[in-house]
């Protein structure tokens, strides 16, 4: 989809990025979402025990404003995760800076934090950099906030989908940043969409969550969830009649496909991923089996170092399939690699050709299928490459 | 402990291993134990859900015979996964060579194989391998059976313990391979113990799996179960009276110390293995808890890759610990890397000395201590490092 820099608004929604010296090597690190009124608000948040501060301030606004706000501030560089009293004290005076600063009150500003865990944030800085924020704010920031909230990121991540509800165009805006918790100390996936749409809280509310289970829900570079991670849909309620049954069902597909297009970016852009392999699982008994065995598939080492070495070392898969954790007839198992049938019937099939499947496993992208021979539910997983960079990156970056 | 290798014998059981050609790199490649009269046996097998065919005989065989066995063969370098019916027909074949190499019944045989998974087995390799080690068994020839196991293990590892019971001193001979699914195609921790202690199969059929709960099944290299994996123990009945109360308990913590001994040089054998780290977690609210923490912490791939870089990055192992799918109050955790303090409820330690963290992990071996505050169980789990040299040896193997 190509569409004109000038065109990336998203009626009711101011944005700002600014650099206030928090990352170490500089760039864009406060971004501010105002809303020109009460947005309807709608988030999921990381099932770590452990939240940092913001997720938890997060939550705990949300909740209290029953699904609204006017405002959110996020900051990259450093998480407020790990952080005890001191952090929950500075993600509070974060959401009061950022009241001052767009004309609202402290509990209707949302917060977020990425990058490192443990280091108190430095205060000043995250303090100035909210007043110019406030103050840079514009229909036509949105670029500049997608590129606030990167840490080790190589490129912004932003989507856009429209759609049409009575004759009213909708649009949708959505920018992402990491990937689970590959780079060093990221240690966050966040994700925020603004869309101008008209929809109530409690319609809302189902939203993300069906949109992230297919999405960002089924991607894995290290299977490691962060403190920190963060889904915000903000709808301005500025255009079209609100939004409820088949108009709202049509809003959730929209905005789980802009869902999908950023987590596919996100696994791209991970450090040291060469290759993005979808694994697809069918023939499952349930969609819960199906997603068991497809993120056991997509997140063992030993296949992920499979695929790095482009080497159809297809017992690795079958095995990983076995650890799933769930009922199973190995004898009933097909495997295929690209168009490349490699096993049927739990044995290696009649014909495989070795060399053809290591040639599908040179492309960038590809798509392994499993079929469990067990029902008719499926599911897929984006899996990639356990890379000699993912291990440099990780473990040489502080030492 | 020291012995001379020549008091490595267990009475009642003879050993054999020989070169039959199976493993590419050669080597001795078929290994068989045999009692002189029925052996009670227990043993611990492959929780996955696609196991081997020579697993799948070997479960029947036990059951049938109702733990008690004449022989065990097992060869490396093959490990006669994902098969199909040739598969199956391969182990029973397997079975009955060695039935008529020792002078038993093919029911009282079990069968045990490791290596690459998905490839039938060389039976005529094999048939000959199994004819040469029966007339090659002997009562000293434990150390070349401990070889024949063997796949890209970079030593044999064996070890050895005695009790006394009445009077009566107790064998327990132990040799195992592999690491997880760490090296390649080598899909396998095969581990046999023999004993000349008298002990009813009903007795002995509990012993195996309170020695592998804190040893075998609290290490992990990449967190992968293999097709194959298996522990027997055989008694011959030899020495001392029968076992049953305080004599089996202290029969089983015996066979507890070889496992750990054993489990402990897999993990220093392991490729790409620079650091054994001890995750010892305490204060939670029960062992299962305990368990479930020093699992996830010592099998995520930012913990181990930190390992790796002798980065004290605490983040990521706080993340990990919330990671673990336990209730946890993350203001009352506390770290300790070595005896340095890292963490004291949530957040860093006031003084915290990174330098002297990074200083610990520059150690082959060394403890990390996670305490939940939120009980008095504890558990701990031995992890590694995710080297360079596990990502060469994993995605470079075959391609």
């Amino acid at each position: 989809m190509s569409f004109e820099a000038s065109a990336v608004t998203c009626k009711g929604f101011r944005f700002a990025g600014v650099a206030a010296g928090i990352k170490k090597k500089g760039g864009l690190d406060v971004g501010v979402i105002a809303a020109d009124a009460p947005a309807a608000v709608a988030a999921v948040f990381t099932g770590n025990r452990v939240k940092a501060a913001p997720v938890r301030l997060s939550m705990a606004a949300l909740r209290a404003a029953r699904g609204r706000a006017r405002a959110l501030v996020v900051n990259s560089g450093n998480a407020n995760a790990c952080t005890g009293r001191q952090g929950a004290a500075d993600a509070r005076a974060m959401a009061a800076a950022t009241a001052r600063a767009v004309g609202a009150r402290p509990g209707e500003v949302l917060v977020a934090s990425t990058g490192v865990i443990g280091e108190p944030l430095p205060m000043a800085r995250v303090q100035a950099g909210i007043a110019a924020a406030g103050a840079a704010l514009t229909t036509g920031g949105w670029d500049d906030f997608a590129r606030a909230i990167l840490t080790t990121d190589r490129q912004a991540k932003t989507a856009r989908r429209s759609l049409r509800v009575g004759g009213h165009p909708l649009t949708l805006l959505g920018c992402t940043k990491g990937a689970g918790m590959i780079a060093p100390n990221m240690a966050t996936t966040l994700t925020f969409v603004v869309t101008d749409a008209r929809v109530a809280p409690a319609a809302l509310a189902r939203a993300p969550r069906a949109a992230v289970t297919p999405t960002f829900n089924a991607i894995a570079v290290d299977g490691d969830t962060s403190t920190n991670d963060m889904l915000a849909v903000m709808a301005s309620g500025q255009t079209g009649p609100a939004l409820a049954g088949k108009t709202l069902a049509a809003f959730t597909a929209a905005l789980t496909e802009l869902c999908a297009d950023l987590a596919t970016q996100l696994m791209r852009d991970g450090e040291g991923v060469h290759h993005v392999v979808t694994v697809r699982v069918r023939g499952a008994a349930s969609a819960r089996a199906a997603h068991a065995v497809a993120r056991r598939v997509a997140t063992s080492p030993l296949v992920k170092t499979a695929i790095a070495g482009g080497d159809p070392n297809w017992g690795r898969i079958l095995c990983a399939v076995g650890n799933a954790g769930i009922a199973l007839d190995p004898d009933r198992v097909g495997l295929a690699i690209g168009d490349v049938v490699v096993v049927r019937r739990g044995a290696r099939a009649p014909g495989y050709d070795e060399a053809r499947a290591a040639a599908v496993m040179q492309a960038p992208t590809y798509a392994v299928t499993i079929d469990l021979g067990a029902g008719s539910a499926s599911a897929s997983f984006l899996a990639c490459d356990l890379s000699h960079e993912y291990v440099s990156i990780n473990a040489d970056y502080r030492s």
